[in-house]
């Protein structure tokens, strides 16, 4: 057999802004799978200049040899050694005005950072299109899901009906754990932090902001539109109780917090794009009602393509690696930038539904008195509405207050809230009314 | 809002070979999605030559406005007017010779003949990478999955450990008809041919070589190497029977037809590539259990992104189409190729574990009289061979002949074998013994 060579491309080297949990992770996949990434690319890549605020912190990762440090945003920016941008700092404002001056110094970037790219994307997206530059942000979603990819081009070929995934790892640790050991909110998020599932402060995580973001970013990979980020509607985990989980496996369902978009075809042929983040009932039946612990999953539905569902780690060091390293990939072998799947920089107008007339059967748990007239009092205030009740629980304890649990037929958000605001009035209610999606 | 308006790219056109189910889909789905291709590549995608043998013959789906109908291939491979062949006529012979000329003639090529590129693709990859040229077939492994591109491209920057799917449907709806149904393999069968999910002949299907097919070619993405497929082994699932889908429900067991390969790590550092097609039993709570109906599913576990679940359909008209038109997509915004997913176009060598030797756990049920000695005999046998036995059952029936189902601990086929000699030289078995894989 012949042997074969090749000449060596130069090697593809980074400046990495941020030495975290996926900083080391990166350096650590980059030494160990050395030998696979110069087999898909045929070059090195090497971290060349790490900008890190205190270079004496203590790491879990040691700093790879060869790499400069350094600490000045500035000069970091300037470097002229560097030929990619990877930026995993967290935060807003500096990572912003790093991303920028690479792509204006005509520098690819590769980004974890969900969040400036939802609330703040549209210029960026705009001058790397206009430079012609990668900006990589397959990190930014679901860990080492190939999310992006799949949206921006494996299935890229459809219209798609329906975005629904559970985007957020600690969300999903925390329902999980109370669904399986039937603990309370604080003492599950309590399990996950010491465990490592949920920061110190996890607030983004259980208000539903990250999962957000994350929507975000997809609504614009499948349609090509951007929901404005203020706008979307979101609800975060905070609210559920492990009474809710326990009605809600009577009836077959597992609550999960979903990211959600849906376009809907109305009736004159016009469609309205339908998104939020939300808890809802998922069917035990559904793969996605499957997904347990830190895990995330995403299910894209496509005029051809049908249902596609994509389940893997969504946060850790090694598998936001993963993700970071397949873009460097791209870009060391020297692909077509293709950040947004459509030729246009500029995402399109859609017309969005408002989130109240979004259609659907709801879970509504009301705590009333267990005396004469009550369900009337409700059964009425449905009625009035034009809510069809599928299903009712009441666990009657004579004299006692009691959960009355509702399941409805369709109808929308606006009805719901009208009907829970007559029954309120009327002064039956002895704690606020809930009421959760039902998929 | 400014108006942009940006310069139309010539349209990409198309030589159709082959206007079948697939075909047809692809003809509708360019026409249905039109505007999102548009919107995505900026191109007018348009089938522009359509190979047939019988132009008169009765289609599910018209010819397409404004195709020329061939039905010379040798006329068809010369078209000028061609971009793309795309090749969806199924067989080998024609559908080589024709990739093969218009690779020859610059063309780029997308096909769904995974039969071709698994047993013939070596030569097909080179003169691809030779002639710069896309070599596309997105659409010849699992339906609307992009798992194609997910091994090239999305989980590139891993070591692979293993991967194992579910890559037939045909195979996967009879084996959940049998276990959802309680009914026989040839019920099971009949159903799936009168239901459309298999075809008159499906020996490809239930033997297990279409899975082989997807299997060889997944490989190859993983590990950039190539298992030579006559040496690949192929069990398929003519011989579950309900009795086995019974027990092994006992144990807490789904029969799954799984395409199967692994990195094992050998002492000295070194490694070897196991692979192959069985039948084996997946633990229920595992997501590849619930894989159900004509679905298919990969598992891909890499040593960065921990494991990551792949489900969708993995055959029909749109789902199919889908996949060829992703293909299509990155050939009209002119993407480099990269069909192999590594820079050299020839597979790397890799030792090959000898499927005798793969460990596991495994399933062995025999048929044997139920009278004194003869469990002393098959527990002899299997210390003999150092199998380690985990569970036994035997319902037994006073002289009658009755299975005795065997779950051991990990240990070699070749010592199953061994021991299955052993017993049957005892002149106990009543019937062949059947032994399955333990996931």
């Amino acid at each position: 057999m012949a042997i074969e060579t090749y000449r060596p491309l130069p090697p593809l080297r980074l400046g990495l802004a941020g030495f975290g949990t996926v900083g080391g992770g990166l350096s650590r996949l980059l030494e160990e799978n050395r030998e696979e990434l110069l087999a898909r690319c045929g070059r090195e890549i090497s971290i060349r200049a790490i900008l890190v605020r205190d270079p004496a912190k203590a790491r879990p990762c040691p700093f790879p040899d060869g790499a400069r440090i350094c600490t000045k945003p500035d000069d970091f920016a300037g470097d002229e050694e560097v030929d990619v941008l990877v930026e995993l700092l967290g935060g807003v404002e500096l990572p912003g005005r790093l991303i920028r001056a690479a792509l204006e110094a005509g520098r690819p970037v590769v980004t974890a950072n969900k969040a400036l790219l939802a609330e703040a994307g549209d210029d960026l997206f705009r001058l790397a299109a206009h430079k012609g530059l990668h900006l990589g942000y397959e990190a930014g979603v679901c860990g080492s899901i190939p999310i992006i990819q799949a949206l921006r081009e494996g299935l890229a070929a459809n219209r798609h009906l329906t975005v629904s995934g559970i985007l957020n790892g600690t969300s999903n640790y925390i329902l999980s754990a109370m669904t399986n050991d039937g603990i309370s909110f604080s003492q599950a998020l309590k399990q996950a932090q010491e465990l490592g599932f949920a920061e110190a402060d996890p607030a983004l995580d259980i208000q539903g902001l990250d999962a957000a973001h994350k929507l975000a970013l997809i609504i614009r990979l499948a349609w090509g539109v951007r929901y404005p980020f203020v706008e979307l509607p979101v609800e975060g985990i905070v609210g559920v109780t492990p009474e809710d989980i326990g009605f809600a496996r009577e009836f077959g369902y597992s609550i999960k917090l979903l990211g959600y978009a849906a376009l809907r075809e109305l009736a004159a042929g016009e469609s309205r794009l339908e998104a939020g983040v939300f808890p809802a009932l998922v069917p035990d039946d559904y793969l996605l009602a499957k997904v347990d612990h830190a895990y995330n999953a995403v299910r894209i539905e496509g005029n051809a393509a049908g249902a596609i569902f994509l389940h893997g780690p969504g946060a850790g060091a090694m598998p936001t690696a993963s993700a970071v390293a397949s873009d460097l990939l791209r870009i060391a072998g020297g692909g077509r930038p293709n950040n947004t799947g459509y030729i246009r920089p500029e995402p399109s107008r859609i017309a969005i539904l408002p989130p109240q007339e979004a259609v659907s059967s709801y879970y509504i748990r009301l705590v009333v008195p267990d005396r004469p007239g009550v369900l009337r009092v409700v059964a009425g205030a449905m009625a009035d509405h034009q809510i069809s009740v599928a299903q009712v629980i009441q666990k009657g304890q004579k004299d006692m207050v009691v959960p009355l649990v509702i399941m409805t037929h369709d109808t929308t958000v606006r009805a719901v809230r009208a009907a829970l605001e007559q029954i309120r009035s009327c002064g039956i209610l002895s704690a606020d009314p809930v009421f959760y999606r039902v998929m």
